[in-house]
């Protein structure tokens, strides 16, 4: 990224998916857009993410004439654009004339023309036709002064399992496996009779078909995530060779209201593809089942996760100004919340604020979709306020683009383990709640502004302070190696209950709990007791009872210290949470589901003995996050409904108001301060 | 209608579906029948509505005379005959000859024989069987002189996505817009991409392909009730030409428990096609979630609304003597409910009460069904003796029969506005809720004994004091010209929040909301506040606060009086309920989902000013329903299960029981009285 | 059985379901696992069950030499083995040469190669192939000395909807009803116009076909049943001529959490096709929803129903030393209760403890199903250890096996009625719950140690003193007159609300509840009231007040003793619980549908009068189970978490303790006593 034309930019990216080719009929709209971007300070837009009908209308035929005057138009307001290409939907008579170009869902249906998203990766005729606009894009556009970045379709997801497909899988399993047998090994093929005699013989998961063998249900999915790479791959290869300097991004996706990692693909793998992460953002603020300081710490967690996968800034491509249309009560923000907000992805590592998107569509299902620019044209309406003001903070914050975030401690995330997790069949079907499990561990770090790395076992562990492991059900050999190491060094480790059970190919490990995590955390997990929803143990810790749920260890305590004991039930008075000195550092063991109050104490604890407290905030408060980024840059952010007070080391400058900052920093409800210390 | 058959008929009609079909190997039972029609005092019968299979049990082979008989047995016993076509149900044989006439589903599966109404209504072959069938019936039965009208079908709905019904879908929307380019326009075709270059590749919605073209989900929906409706002109075709003097009809429906318009076909289109609207009424008496009243007014809403259709007296072509089959709980009327229920149907305009069905079948899923006849044949059981109480009554009140309702009062229900409503991704995807809105609004005057006719867009507004227009978001320009041109000359108005969002393809009105709407209100409507379901406001209105939900519009007042305000949240103390004269009339605009606390108090004003009260009822009682037939005859209906006392303006005769009455009326638990005044 | 080899057998069979072809790469695991049976005393095995792909890895490519060696050492080890027949999965290449042998689901999907028992019953090739290797593993192994019973296939359930199985069930229909006149009387042809007029036109029940025509569901349900077993007798053919004096079994299960009997197949057809019952029984010992005791009366019911099938001692099949992998929460047992449940078996007439299964998979969806041999491979963890314990206490108690238990009082339980029920349309569409209703009843005599069989109506009612027949809504001529024959032969019957609706095709009968009944209990009912879930009606019995829910028949009283009579709604004062002479016995009749405070009281007054209270239990407790088996052996059975203790009428032996007990018997949580009586 170093050369790269987006990091030539001395600003942050404000703006967002423009669609103007849903208005090539409406010119005075086109002409009003321009106006309004400046009132906006809104400079990047992404161009051409749905075009495909409009570029080629008819096979072969391309119409740019269009797209060279918006383009042109942006840039001669000073804009940039980040150029889409548009595989994410294509034109109709593209799957009227090959078929093959659609997806074949999991029930073996073909599917029809309709939504988006919905193309096969493996279809060549739909490679071949994606290659060909792209190039043509990229011939075009590769040396346009306005041209930022590319953003290669949209929001990749889903799978097909056409023959297409299933032909590629078997290819990918061929190459994995090499041998039937080593498929029949891993898949564990003789169970229910599962051997397979022949490579031909190896198919999809399907509802109608074989949903039990787990082993490769987990190698379908890494399969997905690698097909939908090599087509990325492909679209990238001409846009690569012809602009070398131009970064390359997909946007990625946050999943459920709940605001869990992305699900279906390993981003983990795809962030090695890209130049750049950018990814979409929509929390459901102001709803009605958690305080907006939870809701706050799980946006926290996504973005520093996905700035971690590179671990350098990242991009929000889309957000939005007001309220979405998929939420089941699509709720605008209160006022001070767009700032808020926006600041907030910054304060994580992001150096844009995009939105989707700029104008309203005016028909079809996103017509109430926030946007920028409503369907009233109105400058003067809210939502366009918001925008404006947080376009002008932007420009005034603007030094610290590219600053990166340094933390101290790591949660680790492995999509592997969420899919292996998530489809075993065993402990409390309903209650596994794995990435829900590492965002109740992220909140303690979040609410004492304690910065955080989210990261998968394969990245490197050895520059943290604290690594915290939970629910590790499947793991290699590697990491717990990688673990041992880690702690070795001097490291300090967290694992959870539900770690160690499985490894790379979902084979249960024989002979008990591995022997490496009995060397590292002193003990041996005997069994998991499983509870039901209504029933509960309690921990006895520090002097004081916590409650647990769901999940209890049962362990066989080798020679670890016992820091706190069950309380009921058979396994009454035996040790539930450890700790044990391995090599210089120290590995400790939550062989329960405790609750935030007893990873309050227990970080605590932690927290104390590694020096990890933020030296910059004095006396904090858990609905204000504070986040630094780059050596003297604070971001003070009160994710509350009332005013609160905060103490500091160090007085400063707000840069948004540009006027000085106490170390008793006052904050109204919602409010932001962008502060750069003056001691530095 | 007025020189038709059916209005000769000095009577009500009373009896219903009879299915002699089914018992044609038990003649006892049929010879029992007669017997029993007479003491029931039944006089009218749906005969052959699934009769097919034994009319034509092979291709081509007809037999008649079963029904010959059945007629004339049933007019010797002074009975008449409602003849229904048989396309409800087809036989076996037809489907498995010919697999063209059974449906496609949106999945695109083909149904197989089953169930009934499921056949394509485009199927050519269906159609000239179809023909044929009726054309027999009308050649044989025309001249009959107990045919009193005729039934065609039951219950028409359902839709069918088969070739055929792609191909006719395609050329109705050829017809509707002439040119692609118009299509895409008016579907938004840029947007993901969706522009059509052929007319070949327009398709259904399907959940395996298109479902986010609204314009297009629109389209479709009205198309089925076109091809619903083209389907049923067909039928009709040699019938109305032999028998030109007998009125036909087609039974409509209400759908599920709570009792709201009929949602897959636009009744208020499909109206204008039969003689008299005829319609099958299943509430759910004595549930466990509302109160009898509740429940009453929502019947009385769907009579009035179907009553409206026509502005003529209409028919109760099915309901139950005592429960139905398909509820969740299938529960018997309670002593007094029959008479009660059923003098409800006649106060709201019928000039039936027909059941479903005559008498019970011995087999298959209805066979549990609530019908006069029961399997124990005893003429001595409850709901026999209720029958034929209320056949006793229908006699004694018969110069009711004919006689229409006046309303000075209309509440507008579009089943367009319906379906884009649910269809629109925004607000609350859950609270929409427009059918019971309407129903809420409905309440106020049920209780009051204001008789209310609810009409569609398309109907005449100039002969209501007030018209009520709730929610109405699809709102055409012609529609916003009438609402006008009713206020200005006079009338006044009520409109609500969500109301003039997008126009007739479903696009969003741009430039703001739509400026015959400001001009018509005095408002401008900024923004839609959507509350989760814990989420509440509150409104400052005439000297007291009132809780609202789900939504709050957010207004800029031009030059309305501001009657009420909000108290909450960022918007609070702007306005929510506003009041502008316009021309000679008055437009009023409930900004926020209100309860039916301030619909009482506000439109006790509004009826105080309008002077709209009911003179009748000097005092009255929300449980106790009192409903106008003609200048000088009422219904007095007490839906509670505690006596009740009203007071009215004059002294009658109850013509059920043939005794006076007097100005107080006491009424037992589920009394009803029919009151012929005297003073006139 | 009486000359069969497992008779010969004088130990409980101890062990399971083994599947080392899971393990045939892993040498030391398979030498490990011998050393292990000997420890936890388990003595048989069960082979093969899913041993298709390894026996028959290519078609007609045979290996048996590793089950050879197998068998062998188990027989080596003092063990026997149960030899499996492979059918309940085949290998991969069957289904891929052979389309045909897989099911069609019924919205006519063919289902894919997967899961397991998905084949169809009909097809010819899958007949053939299962045939060919069934009669090698009898030819093989049918003299083998280890060999103690055959396993056919494994819990037979499904239907398939194939082509095959659509003629198959065609000539059914043709067999029973002769001719389609016959049919379209018993399935209510004209309902609908559903007469069918060729054989061709029948087809099974579908969700995109017909669903409505009951006595079409009621005789699909049934040919299932039928072509089950129809497959079974195919299978056991060569075997049973090759093994003559082997026993058969195939094994059964119970449904849903719930624990009530399987719904798909008619076990009581079934039950006369295998030498011995034999199931499996998965418990959720240690729920949040229910008391151990009432999850043990469930037990119980089940285990009752089962051995009543052939009125002989049965096995349990599969049941699980810890917990399972598909229940919502799979809890381990809690210590003390594997030797609990284990007894409870054996005291309702079991004479194995069999587990699902010996060790845990290493893969695929059943690797953490609870086993004997976990992947610890570890003899000292609990569950091993708890089934050691249980192997010894077997062998301890052995003189019971073999042992018959005696019951005075019969529940009659009916799948056929069971189906009808379900599928009526009417009453309450989610409260029928008749199975539920019954273990409501047998739970009073489970809390009062009275043994109870739980029997088919074609089975011998004269050998009870009290019969309960619960809700035999769908009930033949046949079963009538042996009602009366029973009563009028002195016999006590029971019998409630919702019996007596439909004869053996699902019609109603005609002219009112049936004569025999109405002669048989002395009174009519009239209607039958249903209740919405929040509303109830009261009963006075006894000088005290009843609440019932869901069901209320109303009755006219000819010549009944009235004991109980209802206190609310339009019906109260009317009777509700009848009482009856009839010859000389007695019918009672229970209305409405009463909860356990009634049915509590009643049964003590029929107990009562005669004699049926346990003699051994002086002072029982409603937690602690008392189960006799053969003339003097008790099994004593605390099913709660506190100590109890009870008092009975003699001393005697705990065979597990070998410890003498008094009268007076105290038993700590979950503890079991095995007691001879002395004074035999
Ligand atoms: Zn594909
Ligand atoms: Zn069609
Ligand atoms: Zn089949």
């Amino acid at each position: 990224m170093e050369q790269m034309k987006y990091n030539l930019e001395k600003r942050f990216l404000h703006g967002g998916d423009y669609n103007p080719d849903q208005w090539l009929d409406y010119p005075e709209v086109l002409q009003k857009d321009l106006a309004l971007m400046d009132k906006a300070k809104a400079n990047t837009f992404s161009l051409g993410i749905f075009a495909w009908s409009t570029l080629e209308p008819e096979e072969g035929v391309f119409h740019f004439e269009w797209l060279d005057k918006m383009i042109d138009d942006i840039a001669q307001n000073g804009g940039n654009v980040i150029l889409a290409t548009p595989s994410g939907a294509r034109p109709a008579w593209m799957s009227q004339k090959y078929p093959e170009v659609l997806r074949t869902n999991g029930q073996r249906e073909k599917m029809r023309h309709g939504g988006r998203h919905n193309h096969c990766f493996s279809s060549p005729i739909y490679r071949e036709k994606v290659a060909r606009i792209n190039r043509k894009l990229a011939e075009r556009y590769h040396d346009h002064p306005a041209l930022l970045m590319w953003h290669i379709s949209n929001e990749y997801s889903g799978e097909c399992h056409c023959d297409l497909c299933q032909e590629n899988f078997r290819q990918w399993v061929k190459r994995k496996y090499q041998t039937l047998d080593a498929v029949n090994q891993a898949w564990w093929g003789p169970f229910w009779s599962h051997t397979i005699t022949d490579w031909s013989q190896i198919e999809s998961p399907s509802p109608i078909g074989e949903m039990q063998v787990h082993g490769l249900n987990l190698d379908w999915r890494r399969f997905v995530t690698d097909q939908t790479i090599d087509f990325y791959e492909h679209e990238i290869k001409d846009i690569r060779s012809l602009s070398p300097n131009v970064p390359i991004t997909t946007n990625f996706m946050a999943d459920t209201y709940d605001l869990i990692p992305f699900q279906s693909l390993d981003y983990g793998k795809f962030a090695q593809h890209v130049d750049i992460i950018s990814w979409d953002c929509y929390p459901a603020w102001h709803n009605d089942w958690e305080t907006t300081a939870d809701l706050a710490s799980k946006v926290g967690f996504i973005n520093d996760q996905y700035r971690s996968l590179k671990q350098q800034p990242f991009l929000i491509m889309e957000s939005t100004p007001s309220g979405v249309n998929w939420h089941d009560v699509n709720k605008t923000k209160r006022p001070g919340m767009h700032m808020l907000s926006s600041m907030q992805f910054l304060a994580h590592g992001s150096d844009s604020n995009l939105y989707f998107q700029w104008r309203k569509s005016r028909g079809s299902s996103e017509k109430f979709h926030g946007a920028v620019v409503d369907h009233d044209n109105d400058e003067n309406n809210r939502v366009f306020k918001d925008v404006a003001e947080v376009g002008n903070a932007l420009e005034h914050i603007k030094e610290i683009k590219g600053k990166n975030k340094e933390a101290k401690v790591a949660i680790v995330y492995d999509w592997d383990n969420n899919w292996a997790l998530n489809d075993a069949q065993g402990f409390g079907l309903q209650s596994k709640r794995y990435p829900q499990t590492l965002q109740e561990h992220y909140r303690y770090f979040w609410q004492n502004d304690i910065a955080v790395d989210v990261i998968t076992p394969t990245q490197d562990f050895s520059t943290y302070d604290l690594v915290i492991v939970p629910m590790l059900y499947l793991i290699t050999e590697d990491t717990m190696t990688k673990l041992q190491d880690y702690t070795k060094n001097g490291g300090t480790l967290v694992a959870t209950y539900l770690t160690g059970y499985v490894n790379e190919t979902d084979l249960a490990y024989l002979n008990g709990w591995p022997q490496a995590l009995q060397d590292l955390f002193g003990i041996a997990v005997k069994e998991t007791d499983a509870l039901y929803p209504k029933q509960s143990n309690k921990l006895a810790f520090a002097g004081a009872s916590f409650e647990v749920q769901d999940y209890c260890s049962i362990l066989d305590n080798h020679d670890a210290e016992v820091l706190a004991t069950y309380e009921e039930d058979f396994y009454a008075q035996s040790p539930s949470v450890t700790k044990h000195p391995f090599g210089a550092g120290t590995a400790y063991y939550i062989g329960a589901r405790t609750k935030a109050d007893f990873l309050g104490v227990f970080y605590d604890q932690i927290i104390g003995t590694l020096g990890l407290a933020n030296p910059w905030v004095k006396q904090g408060h858990p609905a204000v996050s504070v986040q630094q980024r780059g050596s003297n840059h604070y971001f003070v952010m009160n994710f509350s409904e009332e005013s609160q007070e905060i103490c500091v080391a160090s007085e400063g400058i707000d840069l948004i108001k540009k006027e000085s900052t106490m170390q008793e920093i006052q904050l109204a409800p919602y409010e932001v301060k962008v502060i750069r210390t003056t001691d530095v």
